[in-house]
């Protein structure tokens, strides 16, 4: 089959061998695949990975156990070995002898078909387009911040950066009836933002009312990010770290301890929320699509998805 | 009266004006005042502070309004405006004109009176020597993590460092039923958290049991310390900085984010459980006490609180 492949050095269309089906590992055709910055962070050495590249897709299953044959999916991306204690202690995203799909030992979605635990799998409800489906494992990182901060109704958040990543997370902190308001660089994007009915501001020279947001979410990857959004935190807020940068910053917490804020890191969520929000439509993706290509052109779609204040790219990758 | 005065290059004992009352203000005769690392920061720079030193103490009211003249008393050492938004929300302790005894503009305790606004006194229990009541404020300093973080019965928790705050955290996540461990690297020290009950393991080379703890403070106020302590919390944990080094070391906050830890930065506390665990003895600080100075040496006391490996050192200022 065709998969794109990091090799070490460089993504290239590869023919490789197609996965197949074995105990609990189910085989799906790939419908559509999304370009997330962390594929761009691979290409540059992050994580040391080689294989197929990807890890945001929907498919439909083409071999496997029951009843998982004819439907379509999504998947989780941290294949946890369901045994160790992290495991038994209902941590499997943080299963620490995980494979993570196309970022770890697990080849990946651009590709005509891919490889999946059956555990990781969620049907996608039928109203749910694939170009909307796809979007189901980012929306689901967004959706991480409520399992770990509580946002009510009234409280003010604020999202620094209105990338592919906050422009969603900003929608899911608004689904508790909290005031967001989006901060960033791209008048475009801040659109989007608006048309949802979210406040936007310019980040250039931005700096919160009153005593500051109860929850900042930084979504920018920068260190002048982090430190805005520390600015930004009220004395006893909260400051959310969500970013895929290979390269953290390194920062100074004396602000922490002065305000008593609490940071905290947030990575991949549960799907089950994303795929309600896409299928209730109180989360909207479609204005986020920026441009298709197909598997063939998929080193192509990387390259598209590197220039700076694109949205998001998908890759056909099968009929 | 006599007090201890930084003027920016030394402390010294000086003959400053007695403060006198004033509307709210009450004029507390100092018992017994003690010796923080955040008073040893000073001298070294921290917080440009020029004044009386001092903020730890317990005295008798013996000017101001009623019904305070007579009564025993510790108090808060975070004077508000309490007229501002941070106030009105309920954060007089983060009040952004907020004065500090001690600190920042206002004058503290190594001295024979010191001035404090009536809103900051706390009776104390009769039950309650001086020598314990002294603690009131890094005790409360310990409770605020209790106000910041859920701490439940059968929880792993760790305290790393076995300095002052180190000692009192351990006791106070101990109250809650927690399973506490403190890890430091001073036999004698160690031996006082394992005299209440605390497992107590030597820092050099020590590693978390399992998946890590879900509670890790971090009261060493090292750079090394904080990787440590980052280490040590299991994925989805919390680690809290508690900490009063002028300098906070620059730190990589990548395994946050990968291991989705939250942190949480921690000040000053409620007085009230301090209070209250000093009466019940729920917590111990007589074991505490390294050496008592008369306010003629108060200058002493400091170089002598400064040596490494000392624990708490009381200043005996008014008879």
């Amino acid at each position: 089959m065709r998969a794109l492949r990091f090799d070490g050095k460089q993504a290239a269309l590869a023919d490789c061998p197609r996965p197949a089906a074995a105990g609990d590992r189910a085989i799906v055709r790939v419908h559509l695949a999304g370009v997330c910055n962390t594929d761009l962070e691979i290409v540059r050495g992050y994580m040391g990975f080689r294989g197929v590249l990807g890890h945001e897709f929907v498919g439909t299953v083409v071999e496997g156990p029951e009843p998982w044959p004819g439907e379509r999916v999504v998947g989780e991306i941290n294949f946890a070995c369901g045994t160790c204690p992290a495991c038994a202690a209902g941590l499997g995203r943080h299963c620490p002898t995980r494979s993570v799909m196309g970022i770890e030992g697990a080849d990946g979605a651009f590709a005509e078909y891919v490889a999946v635990p059956v555990a990781n799998l969620h049907r996608v409800p039928e109203r749910v387009p694939d170009e909307a489906a796809v979007f189901a494992e980012p929306l689901a990182a967004a959706f991480e911040i409520l399992e770990q901060v509580e946002v009510a109704e009234g409280q003010q958040c604020v999202v620094l950066g209105d990338g592919k990543l906050g422009l969603l997370v900003a929608q899911v902190l608004a689904t508790t009836g909290a005031r967001v308001t989006q901060v960033g660089r791209h008048a475009d994007k801040l659109a989007l933002a608006h048309a949802r009915g979210i406040e936007t501001r310019e980040a250039q020279g931005w700096s919160p009312d009153g005593v500051g947001a109860d929850v900042v979410v930084d979504a920018t990857g920068s260190a002048a990010g982090f430190d805005q959004a520390m600015r930004a935190t009220r004395p006893r807020g909260t400051l959310v770290l969500k970013s895929t940068v290979a390269d953290h910053p390194k920062v100074d917490l004396a602000p922490l301890v002065i305000h008593e804020i609490s940071v905290v890191g947030s990575r991949c969520g549960p799907f089950p929320p994303a795929l309600d929000a896409l299928a209730e439509r109180t989360v909207e993706v479609a204005p986020m699509v920026q441009e298709q290509f197909a598997l063939d052109r998929a080193d192509e779609a990387l390259r598209r998805a590197a220039e700076p204040g694109t949205l998001k790219v998908l890759v056909a990758c099968a009929d």
